[in-house]
């Protein structure tokens, strides 16, 4: 089911910083997206979730993008989130993701609308995908039922797979059901590469058949779980499976977003990087203290951003 | 707890028409509020729910303002939704708006974290009317939980009247729940308007010291609506309310808003009207037939918009 010639391995949705005033940071973004490159991680899924991408406009998202391209970040290593409520903006979006010859488009579905048909995200996708007309573009889809509350069903992805064949080219599982993950991996749909939507299930995935993980916590420990990755198949793998798990977990016991920019700003000295746009809070102090507290007692040590 | 200088009333959550090649129609658009308004609709909520409002861009929906503006639609009878997941989007929409000179934004909470908090949903509210920084501004919060998922707490209105009293103007309730209206009208709140997110319950609202409502039904059937709301205190009054719930209930049958739009199309022979923007299935034939069945059987006529 997979192919060779795609970006495949660990991808973080990089989390996003922002100034004092709340515009977006574009040179703190580079810089954390370079020391992410240098500590292995495959790719960069830009405008995820974990990215607080829907807080902001279509316009700040393509200005991120762009001034990351010219600074010379490769778009090879690119999986920009592209799937907005409107049709538009979700055009606007992927055609560019296409026209700078980004590996992919990560598609979340329509998200406004509950209760919508598989007819009716079966449309959004098609004309997406016209629209742009760019043999450039691969779609990757977007299942995250918990946030996005609309999701990807299996039915879905055969009808686009069978008229977008190679072009709707694999899916990010978020659903946090391993049966859904495995699910998709035994499809066998042609040319569709599974990634993960976290680490505590990339060994499963691989031993399956999947391609890699894009995951939240990549953005802080990209070094060990790039390694679980690559050494899938040796016999320390399930060790090195447990390792990053534990870590995820401990991370997970506080809100995901919040808890990676303290820690980012923490390992960096750099508290701009706590902040977020509403609606979401930053950590209390309490919490942050805890959140460190919790990566000390493990030894965890965030290499600091180069300079 | 009510204003007098402030818009009551009817409104109608204008639906919006999509050309063949589903770009906005704002011609059609145009069209439709001037029947609205001939038929006594106090006020268009254009870009709600019902008008698929998360479907087009802001730039989409700032132009089609504009050009009812331009075409001599009063911006004192225009509430338009102005809410979005990007601080950015919504403060840009509402900026525009007020500007304009607007009745007011009707203003959903940012929807796509979920489980968020109130602190995280006033930051939101207060850094909007902030950065708008303009007087004309009045906000109606949106509460639909149903689609939204995301909420407006009763602490979290009290809480931003506090700080924005005269500015966070009102709300509407789309919760299909009268105890928490009545919860909202009970709480007193100052200068505070509470509309109904449907006519069922119009009467009840009023009684109790409501405004009015914003009714998606108010797009096919505004006239008797309308004076059921002026006529409220009126011996007829309950007889009224029951024969407009009694025409809600028959299109509430079929999915709301390609119900509305196939309703808008028949009785105008206007085709063009049933187009809906993915993810949004228009009713089969047969549902479309059904509906239309219930309207003629209740001796229902929609005049036809002036040409």
């Amino acid at each position: 089911m997979g192919t060779t010639d795609r970006i495949k391995g660990v991808l973080a949705p990089v989390v996003t910083p922002f100034k004092a005033d709340l515009s977006p940071d574009p040179e703190r973004l580079l810089r954390h997206c370079r020391w992410l490159l240098s500590q292995g991680c495959d790719g960069l899924a830009v405008f995820g979730t974990n990215s607080e991408a829907n807080s902001m406009s279509v316009e700040e998202r393509l200005t991120m993008l762009d001034a990351l391209v010219d600074s010379g970040i490769d778009p090879a290593v690119l999986m920009p989130g592209a799937g907005c409520c409107a049709l538009s903006d979700s055009v606007r979006m992927a055609a560019h993701v296409a026209k700078l010859g980004c590996a992919g488009a990560l598609m979340l579905p329509p998200f406004y609308y509950k209760g919508v048909s598989d007819d009716g995200l079966y449309r959004n996708f098609a004309e997406i995908i016209e629209r742009v007309g760019d043999s450039n573009l691969r779609i990757y889809l977007y299942h995250i039922p918990p946030v996005a509350q609309v999701g990807i069903t299996l039915g879905l992805i055969e009808r686009l797979v069978k008229d977008y064949e190679g072009v709707v080219a694999g899916v990010k599982d978020s659903s946090g059901d391993w049966n859904n993950t495995k699910a998709m991996l035994d499809a066998g749909f042609p040319q569709f590469d599974v990634f993960a939507g976290n680490e505590l299930i990339l060994l499963e995935n691989m031993r399956h058949g999947g391609v890699g993980c894009i995951t939240a916590t990549g953005n802080v420990n990209p070094a060990p779980i790039h390694q679980l990755y690559v050494s899938w198949q040796s016999p320390e793998a399930d060790a090195m499976q447990e390792a990053v798990s534990d870590l995820r977990k401990a991370v997970a016991q506080f809100p995901m977003i919040p808890a990676l920019k303290t820690i980012v700003a923490h390992f960096n000295g750099d508290p701009v990087w706590r902040n977020l746009r509403p609606p979401l809070d930053p950590l209390s102090d309490q919490q942050a203290a805890a959140l460190i507290a919790e990566l000390e007692a493990r030894g965890f040590a965030m290499t600091a951003l180069a300079a």
